[in-house]
């Protein structure tokens, strides 16, 4: 920092696209500062350095950063400055703030460019860090790319170019960058290994109203993707080579369109600027500072427009759709044989823990017809430990299982025709009345919101109260959203459409659209006593179209049962306990088929009694 | 217009305070064109002339409009241009687009221009044809000022001033230009009469961080009221000298503020920009568009900041809720007793018609003790009719009642205490079970909704469905929000909150506190056919703060019964049944007192028995 005349100098948790998880590859933040946890930023200072982290991870930053001499600054707490308020703070006129562009949103780089201009700061976007500092970085992976046929894909390269085109059009704009990998995996029609959980590939993609250029690794493109992609009509170039690339287009656009200003003085905007042609559509919010940096810097104009392509993914066709269903039913089959598993062994007095068990679950799923990998780390949890969202179960801490309480089991897999994500909390022995009280309560929201029927418009936002409305009149409230849109062989956590019943600026409110798929999962969390959620995934469907407009409904794409050992049924109206009978009708008809013996037959029947 | 050189003149429905109802002194519109219908805007051009209105109004407009050579716009039919995109297609280079500047919202003017400007037409806001063209104007009501106490009011009008101030100072302003004149009424503590079914008079407020000053007819200012205004410090000029009186503090402002540049030149923004001493505060969405031209005109710059009135007026105090709940339950009194009258004239064969029905109510609601005058014209109306939402017999026009099918009834009424609004719907004989259902599924969202439990931060938008659940199952919607806020002896439809599944662009979708009341009307609208609407209104209470969070309930402020002849209980949950019966023994307690004879008192027994 001293020889470049750097003062600040800050390391992300990201990698180039924006994703929700990253490969180790990217984990240089972890690498400086030793803190693992998922969500932190570090800023390096000449005389100290600190690390921005959330509530989660208080305890586990404060053990890891120990010793180190990195401040932790706890994200929300009172008095704690936001990194934005830290740097207004810190930067001095003549200060230099550096990072690596390729790392952030366009958007973030933007907001703190204009935070070092004010100070007099200047900014270095260009300062790679890693590849100076991190002599042993992890390679990147190496797994070949997949080729998804459009009878899994439901639509072909081709025509969802085309769709892309026609946004550009609506735009006037010329070209298109799009960096997100699971919208490149939509639109490509392939799928990668090189983020855990996430089956995407490290790319980008150039495209025009004549072109295609997709950047990635050579390594991992197979000939039977080579033959896809120039069947497509899609160029495939080094994915090192896409800044390079970029460069060149954007000199052109920026040259061509002032060549034609020269030739046409009358035209004040340029012909070329008319038909869009040196207009770049992207998504700041998605694409990175350096790219945006690039284009801008060159003179050359962009278009932020939201990727298309998100909402594009996410409403499914018909085969999608078809293939869903049937891949939600054989991952519903596993879990609901494994839960009966755990059932009777804790009937038969058995030592179960919760790591191995996890460990179980997973290797039962991925035995599963077209399994690919887990779609997240297993949540296996039992008694308090549930009341932890996001807690995991490791070889070295994890609980073991008592035959009583609750015990909470959140997953999921990655299939060749879907993704999945459920959670069912069951009963190990005797449990309290409050614990079927809020279980019950949680049933009925969950059930009663996958029975909604709405209008063409509503978002989650309109629908949330009917999952947490039972809580609320108790005054009982789960800290986080209601349910999240799930990707198709891609991200467990997908948008644009969510369930919330409040949404900060940042989020895109999406309306919810036939084809749609939104898990519903509300909780009761009860810190240092218990953990409840009930999780399905659920598919909008079109219901009315008539003189009053066009109404939406749901259906349930999970089908495992809900515990009756744990519903308390005058905490019910009559329609909820019709509701719940009616899901367990649906479960056993779906599941009768997978169960393999008798006894689980018998298993089953009794699961999914009639209350 | 061809003397002044005038191409394009706009004629506005409007007063200058961008009130719902306008005085007959501002109906220049209607005079000019005969148009009759509460919206509609006319354009006048050199050859032809144009009128825009909504659905509302496109047969009565039709035939208004025949024979006057103005062509109709349909609002909202395909293929017809919106004001502003006529405009942008009219206007060429050279032309004059002209209208009275007082009488449209800033906002608006501001659009106006836009379109001008890009046209290379020039804007005369500063036309005032009415005093050219309009010589038999009625003139300005005379009716004198109401002082509303302080235990009416549960506020002074210093303290009012103060909180105002506050926010003046959060937008470092120095001055607040207030024209709404519901905002004005509740500010300082007044009523007026200027303005049917809305206690206003026609009044400006300018006030500085020391300084208040009222603009209001003189004629209306009584002695008594003098001295409220003297007590609480603020200076009452005459409503006409308001522009002379701020371009002379304009002027002042814009000196002082270049003085204080020239004397400082190391300060680039002048020490009196810091202090906010000569920035104005306003909301352009209600400001005039004179006002807002001629402040940034002298170049003073402008806060535009949501009138902070109109928070503070719809957040009841208790004082204002005590007196509040009194009124409702004495109007609820008289309309139970009316409808009691309605069913038993019409089983004694009685000729009954919607006109005289309407007189009855009026004049029975007029002897309630600190009636002031109507809330709004009453809707009257028997069955098809009851399906246009804005339905008004006449004299000349109304149906007779049946002794079949419903008759539904919306009205109210402005108190010393309080502003009424309530619908019933009844039956008047034998009604189909389509009817019944209906009214039962309007009756149970109704009741579901009032039953609502919220943690803080919701809006209406979270709670709507609660409301429409049950219709939207069987592909049912009505057409219009589900409710509204309800002013305090001021507007019977007041904002900021409000219950609606969707809001448009220009809409202020505000959070819902305690203290605020919000009417709660589901209904069904079968065009022909019936109507059914059931309007309550609720006053939002505090229900829970825990640590998961502060939550909030309602509470019926309206009691009066729910016609069981018209409930089928086979479309009601157990609870549902709960809710209604719990709400009519909460009727028959508070109204059992003002039930006069014990035939009286035997059919609210009756009318409230359980289900």
């Amino acid at each position: 920092m001293k020889r470049e005349g750097i003062t600040f100098y800050m390391i992300f948790d990201s990698d180039p696209h924006d994703s929700e998880y990253v490969g180790d590859h990217f984990m240089f933040r972890e690498y400086m500062s030793g803190f693992t946890g998922s969500n932190g930023i570090l800023i390096v200072a000449l005389g100290s350095a600190g690390l921005w982290t959330d509530g989660r991870y208080f305890i586990q930053a404060e053990r890891e950063l120990s010793g180190s001499g990195i401040d932790l600054y706890r994200m929300g707490e009172r008095g704690v400055p936001k990194i934005t308020e830290y740097l207004k703070v810190s930067l001095k006129d003549g200060d230099v703030l550096a990072f690596d562009g390729r790392l952030l949103p366009a958007k973030k780089g933007m907001e703190y460019k204009k935070i070092a201009d004010e100070a007099g700061a200047s900014l270095r976007p260009d300062v790679d860090a890693a590849a100076v500092v991190w002599t042993d970085r992890p390679p990147m992976p190496a797994d070949p790319l997949i080729v998804i046929k459009d009878d899994v894909a439901g639509e072909s390269v081709p025509s969802k170019l085309e769709r892309v085109r026609k946004v550009m059009a609506e735009h006037k704009a010329g070209a298109y960058v799009l960096s997100h990998l699971d919208d490149i995996m939509w639109l490509l029609n392939i799928r990668g290994g090189d983020v855990a959980c996430t089956p995407v590939a490290l790319s980008y993609v150039y495209m025009t109203a004549d072109d295609a250029h997709l950047f990635i690794r050579d390594s991992i493109v197979t000939d039977e993707a080579k033959k896809h992609f120039a069947a497509a009509g899609v160029n495939v170039h080094e994915y090192d080579e896409f800044m390079t690339f970029m460069k060149e287009e954007i000199k052109t656009a920026a040259r061509d369109s002032g060549a034609i200003h020269a030739d046409d003085a009358s035209e004040t905007n340029g012909g070329a600027d008319k038909t869009g042609a040196h207009t770049v559509m992207l998504d700041t919010g998605s694409v990175s500072y350096a790219i945006y940096a690039m284009i801008t810097g060159a003179g050359v104009k962009t278009a932020d427009v939201i990727n298309p392509t998100n909402e594009m993914e996410a409403v499914r066709n018909e085969t999608q759709m078809k293939l869903t269903r049937d891949v939600y039913i054989r991952d519903s089959a596993v879990l609901t044989r494994f839960l009966f598993g755990v059932k009777e062994d804790m009937k038969n007095g058995e030592a179960l823990d919760e790591y191995t068990l996890a460990l179980k679950l997973d290797d039962m799923r991925s035995k599963i017809t077209g399994f690919m990998e887990l779609s997240f780390d297993t949540i296996s949890a039992y008694g308090p430990n549930a009341a932890m969202m996001h807690y995991e179960a490791t070889e070295e801490s994890h609980a073991e299982l008592k035959h009583e309480g609750m015990y909470l089991v959140d997953s999921g897999g990655q299939y060749m025709g879907g993704t999945t994500d459920v959670t069912r909390t069951i009963a190990l022995g005797p449990v309290t009345d409050e614990m079927k009280r809020d279980f019950t309560l949680v049933c009925v929201g969950m059930l009663r919101l996958a029975d909604a029927v709405f209008l063409e418009g509503c978002t989650g936002r309109n629908l949330d109260i009917l999952a947490r409305g039972e809580l609320w009149k108790r005054g009982v409230d789960y800290k986080c959203g209601t349910g999240h849109g799930v990707g198709y062989m891609l991200g467990v956590h997908t948008g644009p459409q969510n369930i919330r019943y409040k949404f900060n600026s940042d989020m895109n409110e999406a309306v919810l659209k036939a084809g749609m798929t939104v898990s519903d999962e509300p909780g009761v969390y009860i810190e240092g006593g218990y953990g409840i959620r009930t999780e399905n995934i659920l598919e909008v469907i079109d219901m009315y179209d008539n003189s009053d407009g066009h109404f939406y409904g749901f259906k349930h794409l999970t089908k495992v049962p809900i515990d009756l050992d744990l519903i308390d049924a005058s905490y019910m109206e009559p329609r909820d306990i019709e509701r719940l009978n009616r899901y367990h009708e649906d479960v056993y008809d779906s599941l009768f088929p997978y169960m393999e013996t008798d006894d689980e037959r018998q298993k089953l029947m009794e699961a999914c009694r009639k209350l």
